[in-house]
């Protein structure tokens, strides 16, 4: 079957995340499948569990890095940790333990180890 | 003639995607006509199939990469596969596989194999 | 009338591009004076060719790349060609063959020709 | 009233910065707790200090690069200094200085050391 | 009364440039005080000089590129001249040039020269 899972039926449930200002369109079930026991997953298992903290247009509101947070979008997806050249893996960890995803969080710092020297404490990745 | 195709008669059809969040405007005939098999091509054929799942502002709604999606509208512009030095050929390669363009995905696998030796295994392009 | 405020009545003409869903402000004098043979200064050189061809802001749609496009808006402003590091010029030259301004696109061949062995053909610039 | 909906009855107090026109949508807490001493928190710290210096969507105005504030936004939210490549070091430091955050204005000189020869004096980092 | 509410009756006067379609927001004093003698001084000396060169916002349409003019505004902001790792700088020197910033012009012209080789003409950085 071709068809995408998102046109099926009308339980899929379309949302908008601000993070940080920004915002990433997505269905609930990307967010709660694939690691089901993540926080993230947690708080959007439920429809209204976030209540009140939305913005003015319907997006609820999470208060970290839009940057970071798009290959882990991206991860859910459809499984692969993908990121570009020149992007720190350090502020993808960062996410990815905020948002208790910790199969994630273990890949990106196996990354982290075999990419920068141990005794490499510097910002830039 | 110099009249772009788009500027003849009202049978082209202008529409806006919404991927992952971030809008694309290009019309149908792009989407249909350079991978007429794919699952996009089969998705856009016809005016009524993605029915009723769009956006506020009447943009089509596509849970995918904004970031990985933009080499492949352009490809489907013009039939060249062009991608930024930085950017990550596994994000693309998602792509056209999520929308079925096989063609375009085997290229990608071709530009990744020679540009990664097969031990490697990091996120990082 | 939707013909927003700023374009009545003043002697430079103001107007927004729609390139594949971003805009680009600019005036008419801008797309029609530097290379006024190329089919740009045809499309914008009189005030209704593209009659009904405009998105919901009165932006002129153009169903092509805009990060390409971006060097080409910068060239016709003050005649230099000037790009990042890390784009992509087989992607500039794309937009400048489409658009039919010729000499940016020898250019821009030259340019290509002299950073790339000639047996190179993957999608990196 | 002008105060958005989000922001009324929630213990947790949402704000939208507008650095330099682009919004950075974070928490009062977040903006108050990590430098306490820091000029941006000294802003933040009671609700109507910045009075009337709002834009038209409710958003703080502050006339500053967003792109350099993209990190010391994210230091204030998980205290961890992260920087991607080819970011200018140089660039944060001055953000840093001009919202009063000492320990990571010192953290920054630090790594700007670090990473130039002392002899280096070019505008790129 | 077209003036957003937050531009009355503060001492500070709050602004936005519409560049190129991105907008950029600013104080008059930024652009006013650190180059005095500079076109762009000039222009926002007094309140009124651009009279109906705004769009539908109400911000300051200037044809001129946004990439490139965000590292001249940072220098407003604070005087110092900080550019990101491969942004080309021979375009900051054209907008230095357009906006009549005479010794910024010149840091940029010594800035290049030690950055490439004379004999080099190539259009990437």
């Amino acid at each position: 079957d071709r068809t995408p899972r998102h046109q099926q039926g009308s339980h899929t449930d379309w949302l908008t995340l601000n993070i940080g200002g920004r915002p990433f369109t997505t269905t609930r079930s990307t967010l709660v499948s694939k690691e089901p026991d993540s926080m993230l997953a947690n708080m959007f298992r439920q429809m209204d569990v976030w209540g009140n903290k939305r913005d003015e247009r319907g997006a609820y509101l999470i208060d970290r890095s839009p940057e970071y947070f798009e290959p882990i979008l991206n991860y859910l997806r459809h499984g692969q940790l993908i990121i570009n050249e020149g992007v720190n893996l350090r502020g993808v960890l960062e996410e990815a333990r905020f948002f208790g995803m910790e199969r994630l969080a273990e890949q990106l710092e196996a990354a982290i180890k075999s990419s920068q020297p141990p005794e490499d404490h510097s910002p830039i990745s």
